[in-house]
Protein backbone atom coordinates (compact mmCIF):
# COMPACT_ATOMS: atom_id res chain seq x y z
CA UNK A 1 0.00 0.00 0.00
CA UNK A 2 1.21 3.15 -0.76
CA UNK A 3 0.57 6.51 1.40
CA UNK A 4 1.05 10.32 0.08
CA UNK A 5 2.69 12.43 2.46
CA UNK A 6 2.88 16.47 2.19
CA UNK A 7 5.33 18.26 3.88
CA UNK A 8 3.80 21.71 4.53
CA UNK A 9 5.00 25.01 6.13
CA UNK A 10 4.54 28.81 5.46
CA UNK A 11 7.52 29.12 4.28
CA UNK A 12 10.38 27.07 2.99
CA UNK A 13 8.98 23.94 4.30
CA UNK A 14 13.10 22.72 5.57
CA UNK A 15 11.83 21.65 8.93
CA UNK A 16 8.58 19.74 8.27
CA UNK A 17 10.41 18.14 5.55
CA UNK A 18 13.66 16.96 7.73
CA UNK A 19 11.29 15.84 10.83
CA UNK A 20 8.77 14.34 8.45
CA UNK A 21 11.88 12.20 7.09
CA UNK A 22 13.06 11.56 10.22
CA UNK A 23 9.49 9.91 11.54
CA UNK A 24 8.74 8.40 8.30
CA UNK A 25 11.88 6.35 8.20
CA UNK A 26 10.79 4.81 11.27
CA UNK A 27 8.88 3.19 9.29
CA UNK A 28 10.31 1.79 6.34
CA UNK A 29 8.31 -1.02 5.17
CA UNK A 30 5.83 1.62 4.11
CA UNK A 31 5.89 2.83 0.37
CA UNK A 32 5.30 6.65 0.95
CA UNK A 33 4.77 9.27 -1.92
CA UNK A 34 6.75 12.25 -0.57
CA UNK A 35 5.26 15.71 -1.84
CA UNK A 36 7.16 18.53 -1.03
CA UNK A 37 4.47 22.24 -0.25
CA UNK A 38 6.45 24.80 0.97
CA UNK A 39 5.19 28.38 0.96
CA UNK A 40 1.66 27.43 1.61
CA UNK A 41 1.10 30.98 3.21
CA UNK A 42 -2.39 32.34 1.57
CA UNK A 43 -5.87 30.58 2.37
CA UNK A 44 -6.18 30.03 -1.09
CA UNK A 45 -3.40 27.63 -1.19
CA UNK A 46 -4.12 26.01 1.79
CA UNK A 47 -8.02 24.98 -0.39
CA UNK A 48 -5.48 24.04 -3.27
CA UNK A 49 -3.47 21.95 -0.88
CA UNK A 50 -7.03 20.53 0.25
CA UNK A 51 -7.97 19.73 -3.95
CA UNK A 52 -4.98 17.62 -3.99
CA UNK A 53 -5.62 15.99 -0.27
CA UNK A 54 -8.96 14.67 -1.90
CA UNK A 55 -7.27 13.22 -4.86
CA UNK A 56 -4.72 11.74 -3.13
CA UNK A 57 -7.21 9.88 -0.92
CA UNK A 58 -9.17 8.59 -4.09
CA UNK A 59 -6.21 7.45 -6.08
CA UNK A 60 -4.58 6.13 -3.07
CA UNK A 61 -7.65 4.73 -1.38
CA UNK A 62 -6.39 5.99 2.24
CA UNK A 63 -6.51 9.10 3.59
CA UNK A 64 -2.97 11.56 3.07
CA UNK A 65 -0.36 11.95 5.59
CA UNK A 66 0.42 15.82 6.58
CA UNK A 67 3.54 16.80 8.46
CA UNK A 68 3.17 20.78 8.81
CA UNK A 69 4.56 23.76 10.44
CA UNK A 70 2.06 26.42 10.37
CA UNK A 71 1.96 29.31 13.12
CA UNK A 72 -0.93 30.90 11.53
CA UNK A 73 -3.78 29.37 12.61
CA UNK A 74 -6.92 30.45 10.41
CA UNK A 75 -4.10 29.07 7.51
CA UNK A 76 -3.73 25.93 9.53
CA UNK A 77 -7.16 25.35 10.45
CA UNK A 78 -8.29 24.78 6.65
CA UNK A 79 -5.26 22.31 6.26
CA UNK A 80 -6.68 20.75 9.81
CA UNK A 81 -10.56 20.14 8.13
CA UNK A 82 -8.74 18.91 4.84
CA UNK A 83 -8.43 15.12 4.39
CA UNK A 84 -5.82 13.58 5.97
CA UNK A 85 -4.09 12.16 9.30
CA UNK A 86 -2.57 15.79 9.98
CA UNK A 87 0.40 16.36 12.41
CA UNK A 88 1.38 19.82 13.32
CA UNK A 89 4.78 19.32 14.77
CA UNK A 90 5.85 22.20 17.12
CA UNK A 91 2.47 22.34 18.50
CA UNK A 92 3.45 20.27 21.69
CA UNK A 93 6.61 22.40 22.37
CA UNK A 94 5.92 25.95 21.39
CA UNK A 95 4.39 26.37 24.80
CA UNK A 96 6.26 24.37 27.22
CA UNK A 97 9.12 25.96 25.67
CA UNK A 98 7.71 29.46 26.51
CA UNK A 99 7.13 28.99 30.13
CA UNK A 100 10.55 27.46 30.55
CA UNK A 101 11.87 30.82 28.75
CA UNK A 102 8.96 33.28 30.28
CA UNK A 103 8.87 34.86 27.00
CA UNK A 104 5.79 34.75 24.79
CA UNK A 105 6.45 33.47 21.27
CA UNK A 106 6.39 35.94 18.24
CA UNK A 107 4.36 33.44 16.32
CA UNK A 108 6.14 34.22 13.01
CA UNK A 109 7.11 31.86 10.43
CA UNK A 110 9.92 31.45 8.30
CA UNK A 111 12.02 32.73 10.56
CA UNK A 112 14.81 29.82 11.05
CA UNK A 113 15.89 29.45 7.36
CA UNK A 114 15.64 33.26 6.92
CA UNK A 115 18.53 35.30 6.99
CA UNK A 116 18.10 36.87 10.21
CA UNK A 117 21.65 37.35 11.17
CA UNK A 118 23.78 38.85 8.23
CA UNK A 119 26.96 37.88 9.61
CA UNK A 120 26.58 34.70 9.73
CA UNK A 121 24.96 34.11 6.94
CA UNK A 122 27.61 35.99 5.09
CA UNK A 123 30.09 33.43 7.02
CA UNK A 124 28.16 30.64 5.38
CA UNK A 125 28.52 32.60 1.73
CA UNK A 126 32.40 33.31 2.12
CA UNK A 127 32.73 29.67 3.21
CA UNK A 128 30.98 28.23 0.16
CA UNK A 129 33.38 30.39 -1.79
CA UNK A 130 36.25 29.08 -0.34
CA UNK A 131 35.45 25.41 -0.73
CA UNK A 132 34.54 25.96 -4.26
CA UNK A 133 37.96 28.26 -5.23
CA UNK A 134 39.81 24.91 -2.72
CA UNK A 135 38.63 22.19 -4.17
CA UNK A 136 40.82 19.45 -4.83
CA UNK A 137 44.27 20.55 -3.73
CA UNK A 138 44.72 23.48 -6.39
CA UNK A 139 45.90 26.23 -3.90
CA UNK A 140 47.85 24.06 -1.09
CA UNK A 141 49.07 27.92 0.39
CA UNK A 142 45.45 28.19 1.46
CA UNK A 143 45.65 24.87 3.83
CA UNK A 144 46.67 27.49 6.33
CA UNK A 145 43.65 29.67 5.98
CA UNK A 146 41.05 26.97 6.45
CA UNK A 147 38.76 25.90 9.33
CA UNK A 148 39.21 22.33 8.49
CA UNK A 149 41.27 19.82 5.51
CA UNK A 150 40.01 16.77 4.16
CA UNK A 151 42.59 14.68 2.77
CA UNK A 152 42.45 11.18 1.26
CA UNK A 153 42.39 9.27 -2.00
CA UNK A 154 40.61 9.88 -5.13
CA UNK A 155 36.67 9.67 -4.54
CA UNK A 156 36.57 8.83 -1.07
CA UNK A 157 34.24 11.45 -0.48
CA UNK A 158 35.98 14.89 0.27
CA UNK A 159 34.17 17.35 -2.13
CA UNK A 160 30.34 17.25 -1.69
CA UNK A 161 31.87 16.85 2.57
CA UNK A 162 33.78 20.19 2.29
CA UNK A 163 30.79 21.95 0.39
CA UNK A 164 28.28 20.37 3.17
CA UNK A 165 30.46 21.70 5.95
CA UNK A 166 30.71 24.93 4.00
CA UNK A 167 27.42 25.53 3.73
CA UNK A 168 25.95 24.38 6.77
CA UNK A 169 28.56 25.48 9.26
CA UNK A 170 29.80 28.21 7.65
CA UNK A 171 33.78 26.31 8.11
CA UNK A 172 35.77 27.19 5.32
CA UNK A 173 36.79 23.80 4.27
CA UNK A 174 39.47 22.58 1.98
CA UNK A 175 40.48 19.31 0.48
CA UNK A 176 43.63 17.32 -1.20
CA UNK A 177 43.61 14.29 -2.84
CA UNK A 178 46.54 11.75 -2.32
CA UNK A 179 47.96 11.50 -5.87
CA UNK A 180 50.70 9.50 -7.59
CA UNK A 181 52.48 12.83 -6.72
CA UNK A 182 52.30 11.96 -3.08
CA UNK A 183 52.61 8.17 -3.33
CA UNK A 184 56.38 9.42 -5.53
CA UNK A 185 57.05 11.42 -2.60
CA UNK A 186 56.39 9.04 0.07
CA UNK A 187 54.56 11.78 2.10
CA UNK A 188 51.59 14.16 2.06
CA UNK A 189 52.74 17.57 1.13
CA UNK A 190 54.28 19.77 3.21
CA UNK A 191 51.26 22.36 3.05
CA UNK A 192 48.91 19.59 4.52
CA UNK A 193 51.43 18.57 7.21
CA UNK A 194 52.29 21.81 8.29
CA UNK A 195 47.88 22.48 8.86
CA UNK A 196 47.55 18.98 10.34
CA UNK A 197 46.22 20.29 13.48
CA UNK A 198 43.15 20.33 11.45
CA UNK A 199 43.83 17.76 8.88
CA UNK A 200 40.98 14.72 8.65
CA UNK A 201 41.69 11.77 6.59
CA UNK A 202 39.25 10.01 4.67
CA UNK A 203 39.87 6.55 4.25
CA UNK A 204 37.76 3.90 2.41
CA UNK A 205 37.18 -0.27 2.31
CA UNK A 206 39.07 -1.31 -1.24
CA UNK A 207 36.36 -3.05 -2.22
CA UNK A 208 34.54 0.09 -2.38
CA UNK A 209 36.67 2.17 -3.83
CA UNK A 210 37.57 -0.51 -6.84
CA UNK A 211 33.51 -0.78 -7.60
CA UNK A 212 33.22 3.54 -7.51
CA UNK A 213 36.62 3.77 -9.55
CA UNK A 214 35.38 0.89 -11.81
CA UNK A 215 32.41 3.07 -12.42
CA UNK A 216 34.54 5.64 -13.58
CA UNK A 217 37.30 4.38 -15.50
CA UNK A 218 36.15 0.53 -16.63
CA UNK A 219 39.49 -1.91 -16.73
CA UNK A 220 41.83 0.97 -16.05
CA UNK A 221 45.21 0.19 -13.71
CA UNK A 222 43.65 2.88 -11.73
CA UNK A 223 40.42 0.73 -10.92
CA UNK A 224 42.32 -2.40 -10.37
CA UNK A 225 42.16 -4.38 -6.72
CA UNK A 226 45.91 -3.70 -6.66
CA UNK A 227 46.00 -0.21 -7.13
CA UNK A 228 43.08 0.70 -4.68
CA UNK A 229 44.53 -1.75 -2.17
CA UNK A 230 48.17 0.11 -2.21
CA UNK A 231 46.60 3.66 -2.50
CA UNK A 232 44.39 3.17 0.63
CA UNK A 233 47.32 1.39 2.53
CA UNK A 234 50.03 3.91 1.74
CA UNK A 235 47.54 7.02 2.73
CA UNK A 236 46.89 5.05 5.88
CA UNK A 237 50.84 4.84 6.56
CA UNK A 238 50.81 8.62 6.12
CA UNK A 239 48.18 9.15 8.23
CA UNK A 240 49.82 7.74 10.74
CA UNK A 241 52.72 8.84 10.56
CA UNK A 242 51.29 12.85 11.32
CA UNK A 243 48.67 11.21 13.59
CA UNK A 244 45.91 12.33 11.27
CA UNK A 245 42.46 11.07 12.34
CA UNK A 246 41.24 9.12 10.26
CA UNK A 247 37.18 8.58 9.18
CA UNK A 248 35.80 5.16 6.87
CA UNK A 249 33.84 7.13 4.58
CA UNK A 250 32.79 3.57 3.15
CA UNK A 251 28.87 2.98 3.88
CA UNK A 252 28.49 6.82 5.55
CA UNK A 253 26.74 9.97 3.61
CA UNK A 254 27.72 13.23 3.36
CA UNK A 255 25.79 14.31 6.41
CA UNK A 256 26.93 11.39 8.19
CA UNK A 257 31.04 11.95 7.68
CA UNK A 258 30.52 15.63 8.20
CA UNK A 259 28.77 15.16 11.56
CA UNK A 260 31.74 13.38 12.76
CA UNK A 261 34.29 15.61 11.33
CA UNK A 262 32.37 18.48 13.71
CA UNK A 263 32.52 16.28 16.92
CA UNK A 264 36.29 15.47 16.30
CA UNK A 265 36.63 19.10 15.84
CA UNK A 266 35.41 19.71 18.91
CA UNK A 267 36.60 16.65 21.13
CA UNK A 268 39.54 17.76 23.41
CA UNK A 269 41.69 15.49 22.02
CA UNK A 270 40.64 15.92 17.88
CA UNK A 271 40.21 12.29 17.45
CA UNK A 272 37.30 10.74 15.14
CA UNK A 273 36.51 8.06 17.86
CA UNK B 1 20.10 36.38 30.21
CA UNK B 2 21.76 33.57 28.33
CA UNK B 3 20.61 29.57 27.84
CA UNK B 4 22.88 27.22 26.82
CA UNK B 5 21.07 24.93 24.41
CA UNK B 6 22.45 21.37 23.66
CA UNK B 7 20.99 19.37 19.96
CA UNK B 8 21.40 15.99 21.14
CA UNK B 9 21.23 12.61 18.98
CA UNK B 10 22.29 9.28 18.51
CA UNK B 11 23.35 9.83 15.06
CA UNK B 12 23.77 12.63 12.93
CA UNK B 13 21.47 15.19 15.16
CA UNK B 14 20.62 17.25 11.99
CA UNK B 15 16.86 16.57 12.93
CA UNK B 16 17.41 17.65 16.47
CA UNK B 17 19.26 20.84 15.27
CA UNK B 18 16.95 21.93 12.49
CA UNK B 19 14.06 21.33 14.82
CA UNK B 20 15.63 23.06 17.53
CA UNK B 21 16.30 26.06 15.98
CA UNK B 22 13.34 26.41 14.03
CA UNK B 23 11.06 26.58 17.83
CA UNK B 24 14.39 28.88 18.91
CA UNK B 25 13.58 31.28 16.60
CA UNK B 26 9.95 32.12 17.72
CA UNK B 27 12.01 33.41 20.77
CA UNK B 28 14.35 36.05 19.33
CA UNK B 29 14.56 37.79 22.09
CA UNK B 30 16.56 35.07 24.02
CA UNK B 31 20.23 34.90 23.45
CA UNK B 32 20.82 31.16 23.16
CA UNK B 33 24.36 29.37 23.39
CA UNK B 34 24.08 26.56 20.51
CA UNK B 35 26.24 23.45 21.30
CA UNK B 36 25.51 20.18 18.65
CA UNK B 37 26.02 16.88 20.52
CA UNK B 38 25.84 14.54 17.39
CA UNK B 39 26.47 10.69 18.62
CA UNK B 40 25.38 10.08 21.69
CA UNK B 41 25.06 6.80 21.26
CA UNK B 42 26.66 5.38 24.60
CA UNK B 43 25.57 5.04 28.55
CA UNK B 44 28.76 6.82 28.69
CA UNK B 45 28.35 9.64 26.62
CA UNK B 46 24.80 10.39 27.86
CA UNK B 47 26.46 10.57 31.55
CA UNK B 48 29.52 13.15 30.08
CA UNK B 49 26.58 15.44 28.51
CA UNK B 50 24.94 15.72 31.64
CA UNK B 51 27.92 16.57 32.93
CA UNK B 52 28.42 19.18 30.96
CA UNK B 53 24.56 20.28 31.88
CA UNK B 54 25.58 20.63 35.08
CA UNK B 55 28.27 22.77 34.26
CA UNK B 56 26.26 24.84 32.06
CA UNK B 57 23.37 25.49 34.66
CA UNK B 58 26.58 26.48 36.80
CA UNK B 59 27.67 28.88 34.55
CA UNK B 60 24.32 30.32 33.49
CA UNK B 61 22.46 29.76 36.60
CA UNK B 62 19.54 28.65 34.87
CA UNK B 63 19.35 24.89 33.80
CA UNK B 64 19.94 24.04 29.74
CA UNK B 65 17.90 23.67 27.52
CA UNK B 66 18.01 20.00 25.26
CA UNK B 67 16.34 19.07 22.33
CA UNK B 68 16.58 15.47 21.68
CA UNK B 69 15.71 12.57 19.20
CA UNK B 70 16.78 9.70 20.95
CA UNK B 71 15.43 6.22 20.03
CA UNK B 72 17.26 4.16 22.89
CA UNK B 73 15.47 4.00 25.98
CA UNK B 74 18.04 3.58 28.35
CA UNK B 75 20.51 6.26 27.15
CA UNK B 76 17.52 8.68 26.92
CA UNK B 77 16.56 7.87 30.51
CA UNK B 78 20.21 9.09 31.14
CA UNK B 79 19.82 12.72 29.82
CA UNK B 80 15.93 12.51 31.15
CA UNK B 81 17.21 12.53 34.64
CA UNK B 82 19.77 15.24 33.69
CA UNK B 83 19.56 18.48 34.99
CA UNK B 84 18.06 20.37 31.75
CA UNK B 85 14.49 21.51 30.09
CA UNK B 86 14.67 18.30 28.40
CA UNK B 87 12.58 18.05 25.29
CA UNK B 88 12.08 14.78 23.25
CA UNK B 89 10.98 15.59 19.43
CA UNK B 90 10.04 12.48 18.58
CA UNK B 91 7.60 11.04 21.18
CA UNK B 92 4.29 12.86 20.15
CA UNK B 93 4.72 11.44 16.45
CA UNK B 94 5.76 8.21 16.82
CA UNK B 95 3.17 6.58 18.16
CA UNK B 96 0.18 8.24 16.25
CA UNK B 97 2.04 7.20 13.03
CA UNK B 98 2.20 3.63 14.09
CA UNK B 99 -1.30 3.40 14.84
CA UNK B 100 -2.20 5.73 11.72
CA UNK B 101 -0.03 3.52 9.56
CA UNK B 102 -0.36 -0.15 11.18
CA UNK B 103 2.93 -0.62 11.40
CA UNK B 104 5.05 -0.88 14.25
CA UNK B 105 8.17 1.64 14.58
CA UNK B 106 11.57 0.17 13.60
CA UNK B 107 13.07 2.31 16.90
CA UNK B 108 16.57 2.05 14.69
CA UNK B 109 17.86 5.71 14.79
CA UNK B 110 20.37 7.12 12.68
CA UNK B 111 18.02 6.20 9.65
CA UNK B 112 16.87 9.37 8.29
CA UNK B 113 20.35 11.28 7.16
CA UNK B 114 22.11 7.86 6.50
CA UNK B 115 22.55 5.89 2.86
CA UNK B 116 19.00 3.98 2.95
CA UNK B 117 18.25 3.99 -0.92
CA UNK B 118 22.09 3.97 -2.61
CA UNK B 119 20.04 5.00 -6.12
CA UNK B 120 19.11 8.26 -4.71
CA UNK B 121 22.21 8.98 -2.60
CA UNK B 122 24.13 8.51 -5.90
CA UNK B 123 22.04 10.79 -7.63
CA UNK B 124 23.20 13.19 -5.45
CA UNK B 125 26.78 13.09 -5.59
CA UNK B 126 26.38 12.90 -9.44
CA UNK B 127 24.51 16.47 -9.19
CA UNK B 128 27.27 17.88 -6.90
CA UNK B 129 29.66 16.82 -9.48
CA UNK B 130 27.54 18.54 -12.22
CA UNK B 131 27.10 21.52 -10.26
CA UNK B 132 30.55 21.75 -10.01
CA UNK B 133 31.21 20.85 -13.38
CA UNK B 134 28.84 23.63 -14.91
CA UNK B 135 29.17 26.81 -12.21
CA UNK B 136 29.76 30.10 -14.10
CA UNK B 137 28.59 29.11 -17.68
CA UNK B 138 32.08 26.82 -18.18
CA UNK B 139 30.38 25.05 -20.48
CA UNK B 140 26.84 26.36 -21.80
CA UNK B 141 26.15 22.61 -24.05
CA UNK B 142 25.61 21.10 -20.65
CA UNK B 143 22.36 23.29 -19.96
CA UNK B 144 20.65 20.61 -22.16
CA UNK B 145 21.60 18.22 -19.37
CA UNK B 146 20.33 20.03 -16.60
CA UNK B 147 17.44 20.38 -14.62
CA UNK B 148 17.63 23.52 -13.72
CA UNK B 149 19.62 26.95 -14.88
CA UNK B 150 20.22 29.49 -12.91
CA UNK B 151 20.63 32.83 -14.74
CA UNK B 152 21.59 36.78 -13.46
CA UNK B 153 23.83 39.01 -12.69
CA UNK B 154 27.50 38.97 -11.31
CA UNK B 155 26.93 37.83 -7.03
CA UNK B 156 23.04 37.46 -7.41
CA UNK B 157 23.48 34.25 -5.54
CA UNK B 158 23.58 31.68 -8.21
CA UNK B 159 26.38 29.22 -6.96
CA UNK B 160 25.29 28.60 -3.47
CA UNK B 161 21.86 28.13 -5.03
CA UNK B 162 22.59 25.75 -7.43
CA UNK B 163 24.96 23.89 -4.58
CA UNK B 164 22.13 23.55 -2.54
CA UNK B 165 20.09 22.09 -5.17
CA UNK B 166 22.21 19.59 -5.86
CA UNK B 167 23.13 17.85 -2.80
CA UNK B 168 19.81 18.17 -1.29
CA UNK B 169 16.98 17.30 -3.82
CA UNK B 170 19.69 15.97 -6.34
CA UNK B 171 19.26 18.31 -9.38
CA UNK B 172 21.41 18.81 -12.00
CA UNK B 173 21.71 22.56 -11.45
CA UNK B 174 24.05 24.24 -13.81
CA UNK B 175 24.36 28.48 -13.67
CA UNK B 176 25.21 31.62 -16.46
CA UNK B 177 26.45 35.08 -15.12
CA UNK B 178 25.09 37.58 -17.54
CA UNK B 179 28.08 39.19 -18.67
CA UNK B 180 29.51 42.35 -20.38
CA UNK B 181 29.39 39.82 -23.67
CA UNK B 182 25.46 39.49 -23.15
CA UNK B 183 25.57 42.97 -22.42
CA UNK B 184 27.11 43.53 -25.55
CA UNK B 185 25.26 41.18 -27.74
CA UNK B 186 21.76 42.78 -26.30
CA UNK B 187 20.70 38.96 -25.48
CA UNK B 188 21.03 35.80 -23.58
CA UNK B 189 23.88 33.34 -25.09
CA UNK B 190 21.57 30.17 -27.43
CA UNK B 191 22.41 27.51 -24.85
CA UNK B 192 20.54 29.51 -22.38
CA UNK B 193 17.52 30.14 -24.80
CA UNK B 194 17.21 26.76 -26.30
CA UNK B 195 16.59 25.83 -22.60
CA UNK B 196 14.61 28.37 -21.50
CA UNK B 197 11.27 25.63 -20.03
CA UNK B 198 13.94 24.81 -16.97
CA UNK B 199 15.89 27.96 -16.92
CA UNK B 200 14.76 30.77 -13.48
CA UNK B 201 16.26 34.60 -13.82
CA UNK B 202 17.80 35.39 -10.57
CA UNK B 203 17.61 39.44 -9.64
CA UNK B 204 18.75 41.69 -7.04
CA UNK B 205 18.27 45.52 -6.01
CA UNK B 206 20.36 47.23 -7.57
CA UNK B 207 21.08 49.06 -3.99
CA UNK B 208 22.05 45.72 -2.94
CA UNK B 209 24.13 44.53 -5.81
CA UNK B 210 25.91 48.07 -5.23
CA UNK B 211 26.43 47.21 -1.73
CA UNK B 212 28.11 43.69 -2.52
CA UNK B 213 30.14 44.29 -5.81
CA UNK B 214 31.22 47.52 -3.64
CA UNK B 215 32.88 44.86 -0.59
CA UNK B 216 35.06 43.06 -3.60
CA UNK B 217 36.27 46.40 -5.57
CA UNK B 218 35.61 49.39 -4.03
CA UNK B 219 35.41 52.40 -5.88
CA UNK B 220 35.50 50.58 -9.53
CA UNK B 221 33.04 50.75 -12.30
CA UNK B 222 31.79 47.49 -11.94
CA UNK B 223 30.40 48.74 -8.54
CA UNK B 224 29.13 51.65 -9.74
CA UNK B 225 25.43 52.57 -9.24
CA UNK B 226 24.64 53.22 -12.41
CA UNK B 227 26.69 50.07 -13.92
CA UNK B 228 24.47 48.18 -11.33
CA UNK B 229 21.40 49.49 -12.46
CA UNK B 230 22.24 49.26 -15.84
CA UNK B 231 23.10 45.14 -15.54
CA UNK B 232 20.06 44.48 -13.22
CA UNK B 233 17.78 46.68 -16.38
CA UNK B 234 19.19 44.46 -18.95
CA UNK B 235 19.10 41.42 -17.49
CA UNK B 236 15.58 42.04 -16.72
CA UNK B 237 14.64 43.09 -20.08
CA UNK B 238 16.41 40.07 -21.36
CA UNK B 239 14.50 37.70 -19.02
CA UNK B 240 11.24 39.43 -20.27
CA UNK B 241 11.59 38.66 -23.39
CA UNK B 242 12.28 34.99 -23.52
CA UNK B 243 9.42 34.18 -20.72
CA UNK B 244 12.01 33.43 -17.98
CA UNK B 245 10.59 33.60 -14.60
CA UNK B 246 12.64 36.17 -12.20
CA UNK B 247 13.22 35.77 -8.48
CA UNK B 248 14.54 38.76 -6.74
CA UNK B 249 17.02 37.12 -4.45
CA UNK B 250 18.27 40.65 -2.29
CA UNK B 251 16.83 39.54 1.56
CA UNK B 252 16.69 35.74 0.69
CA UNK B 253 18.67 33.08 2.25
CA UNK B 254 20.09 30.08 -0.56
CA UNK B 255 17.24 28.25 1.31
CA UNK B 256 14.71 29.91 0.59
CA UNK B 257 15.91 30.76 -2.81
CA UNK B 258 15.99 27.18 -3.49
CA UNK B 259 12.79 26.86 -2.09
CA UNK B 260 10.79 28.57 -4.56
CA UNK B 261 12.44 27.39 -7.41
CA UNK B 262 11.43 24.21 -6.48
CA UNK B 263 8.33 25.23 -6.29
CA UNK B 264 8.31 27.14 -9.46
CA UNK B 265 9.38 23.99 -11.00
CA UNK B 266 6.49 21.60 -9.95
CA UNK B 267 3.80 24.77 -10.71
CA UNK B 268 1.78 24.35 -14.01
CA UNK B 269 3.19 27.49 -15.47
CA UNK B 270 6.51 27.48 -14.33
CA UNK B 271 5.80 30.88 -12.65
CA UNK B 272 8.08 31.89 -9.21
CA UNK B 273 4.86 33.98 -8.41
Amino acid sequence: MKRTVYFVSESTGITAETMGLSLLSQFDTVDFEQVYMPYINTEARARALCQRMNEAHARDDVRPIVFATMLDEEIAAILKQGDCFYLELFEHFVEPLSVELGVAPSRESGRSHAITKPSSYTKRIEAINFAMANDDGVRPDNFRHADVVLVGVSRSGKTPTCLYLAMHYGLRAANHPITEEDFERGDLPPEVIDARAHVYGLTIDAQRLQAIREERRRGSAYASAERCRRDIREAQTMFRRHNISVLNTSNQSIEEIAAQILRAMKSPNGGTH
